[in-house]
């Protein structure tokens, strides 16, 4: 990648929290803008799990998270790439990242081999070995288009030892030098690198170094909220992100519960992604503005109030929870259709509430508000 | 039923097609008007499966049935009612129909004993023993409120021989009467009888006569489209129709395939329902001007065409049958949605097209190309 070349996805700062040192600000890609700090549906295998485009744009997603390891295996990349790329695909105009498909073969735990190389591992679908390098990650990840690709690391599990994490992170490191060389696509589609470290302050610290010394348009930090406490998240991240550059996207991943998603805004993170609204929504939980509630409980059976009386969205507009936990317990697919689309839209509305309380110096005072509305203990 | 009271459900006639002598007219009800011929899409469990009310009136649907079986178990007639009735509990502020019950005891062939009271059967959800009655059943779509309901009848098996219909055809009058006489909310409810009498003219024509003699605001054909060769059907709806007053909404209930739509309506038929279109859909087959296509195939895998080219609905103007097959094969809750809206407006259209042909007195002529189009043997 040039340095002169303009990247294709860039960051612009629009305020800076008096209050907090938290940031609002816009990123830009080949495919629109979205304000940050901005929540990320995933849509696993080209599609947001029950929701149309339309729905989502209507709610004010401004980009979504795609895998690459589940459209490799199905439909593959070549059919991907043969209809036009991911957008046209799926019908999606708008900006989209997927990720490296890493996380997915570390995940498979008791049928993965890892080596300088890559990592080899069993598919889901039809039980074939496979490999998965840098590589062959960007190359798919050039196939299908999407305006953010990620670099190939490994994320690795919690606990773990320094003794692991070190050469992991290296190699990680390494591995990243691999990815920059074979990204075919650099003037559309913009590499972000991915910090990892284990919980280690230090080699958080070593990690961010490392991936920060390549030019990229943006860095996450991978490897948390696989597990560990809360605080020492947030130790993580405060270790981490004054090391990225200020004027780059900063993209904490797999994170989406409500109090992750406000500390981590509280402390410089602009994007997110999780399956949480879209996963817990389907089981039949939703999140209002009072805490968690599962709808598919007896109790909400004659329970004709909306499933938060706080809440706009067309969802509680318009359904009882009597009429949703009908819809669950019947097993209806329009049940989970509306979880969904509430629990997603309870989640991109918190994010303008963020992003306005950043704009009024107060993310700090908004935090301790919806954490005691929230029913977290602060 | 009060003679002079106006019914909350009348049949208003616009147009005698010259070529055939189909009928296009509207229905009013107390949730507004519907265009006839009219296809009623079904929510079994007080929803269209996994279509929102919004996609189905931006369709053009003026009315759907509902089935009073399935909410009768779950989740109860209550509940249904203390939302405020079923139009309220579902958000569907247009026209309702529900069915009886019948037909879904009737089903349960193993497990049902009909006496002169009513019939016997075991629930689905629970095994529990229940006992539905022409007075249990109207009870029951009284607290469901619909805008239009049916008597409780014998849906007659086929085949079956004249001496198992006579009888039947006979008790399903007797308990017409009792509906009739059970029914709490003729005022805003309207009650509609039940022709039935097998595969035999004289019987079905003595139903009708039985039937008609009750001055109800509108006429059913039951017993049909279950199993029979359609030219039979087509028979017994030629003996029927006749028999039924001009003056009210004829429905000929449980179909909704194409050529019976269309044959249907030539002969006279104002209103249809079946779950065809939607069951078909979350199969992976679509309906298309060219006949049945199923999307599932392997043979879709790359092929970027819309389901069907001569099709303008939401589906076949944004996605290619590759990305829905892809949905299917990957068991995504979108790929059932887009399939099913893509058959319910595939539907609803050839009713507009059915309407349009009626007006300009060649419904004959448009069935002709409609069958050679779709591949129909004439």
């Amino acid at each position: 990648m040039s340095e002169a070349a303009k990247p294709p996805v860039y960051y612009e700062l629009k305020h800076v929290c008096a209050q907090t040192g938290a940031r609002r600000g816009v990123v830009h890609t080949p495919h629109g803008s979205f304000e940050t700090p901005a929540f990320m549906p995933v849509g696993t295998q080209a599609t947001v799990k029950g929701m149309s485009p339309e729905e989502l744009k209507g709610m004010g997603t401004g980009i979504i998270l795609s895998n690459t390891y589940h459209l490799w295996m199905r439909p593959g990349p070549d059919i991907v790439q043969a209809a036009g790329g991911l957008h046209r695909f799926m019908n999606w105009d708008r900006a989209v990242l997927t990720d490296s498909g890493g996380f997915q073969v570390f995940s498979f735990s008791d049928r993965k081999h890892i080596s300088e190389d890559g990592v080899q591992f069993k598919s889901h679908i039809d039980g074939s070995r496979q490999l998965l390098t840098p590589e062959k990650s960007i190359a798919i990840q050039n196939q299908l288009g999407a305006d953010i690709i990620m670099a190939f690391d490994e994320c690795t599990p919690y606990p773990a030892s320094r003794e692991y994490i070190k050469p992991s992170l290296e190699r990680t490191g390494r591995w990243l030098e691999r990815c920059i060389s074979s990204h075919q696509r650099p003037q559309d589609q913009a590499l972000f690198g991915i910090v990892q470290g284990g919980m280690y302050e230090d080699l958080r610290q070593e990690s961010a170094r490392i991936t920060t010394a390549f030019n990229l348009p943006g860095f996450a930090i991978g490897g948390l909220s696989v597990g560990e406490p809360a605080e020492l998240m947030y130790r993580m991240l405060d270790a981490t992100v004054p090391l990225l550059p200020a004027n780059k996207p900063r993209y904490l991943m797999g994170v989406g519960s409500p109090d992750y998603l406000i500390e981590g805004s509280l402390r410089g993170i602009d994007m997110f992604d999780c399956v949480l609204p879209t996963r817990i929504g389907r089981n039949g939980t939703v999140m209002t503005s009072h805490g968690r509630l599962i709808v598919r409980d007896a109790r909400y059976a004659r329970d004709f109030t909306a499933l938060d009386d706080h809440c706009d969205c067309y969802v509680c507009q318009n359904y009882t929870r009597a009429y949703i936990r009908h819809l669950l317990k019947a097993g209806e697919i329009f049940g989970l259709r509306l979880t969904t689309w509430h629990n997603l839209h309870f989640l991109l509305h918190l994010m303008e509430e963020v992003r306005e309380a950043i704009s009024q110096d107060r993310l700090r005072d908004f935090r301790n508000e919806f954490f005691a509305a929230y029913g977290y203990v602060s």
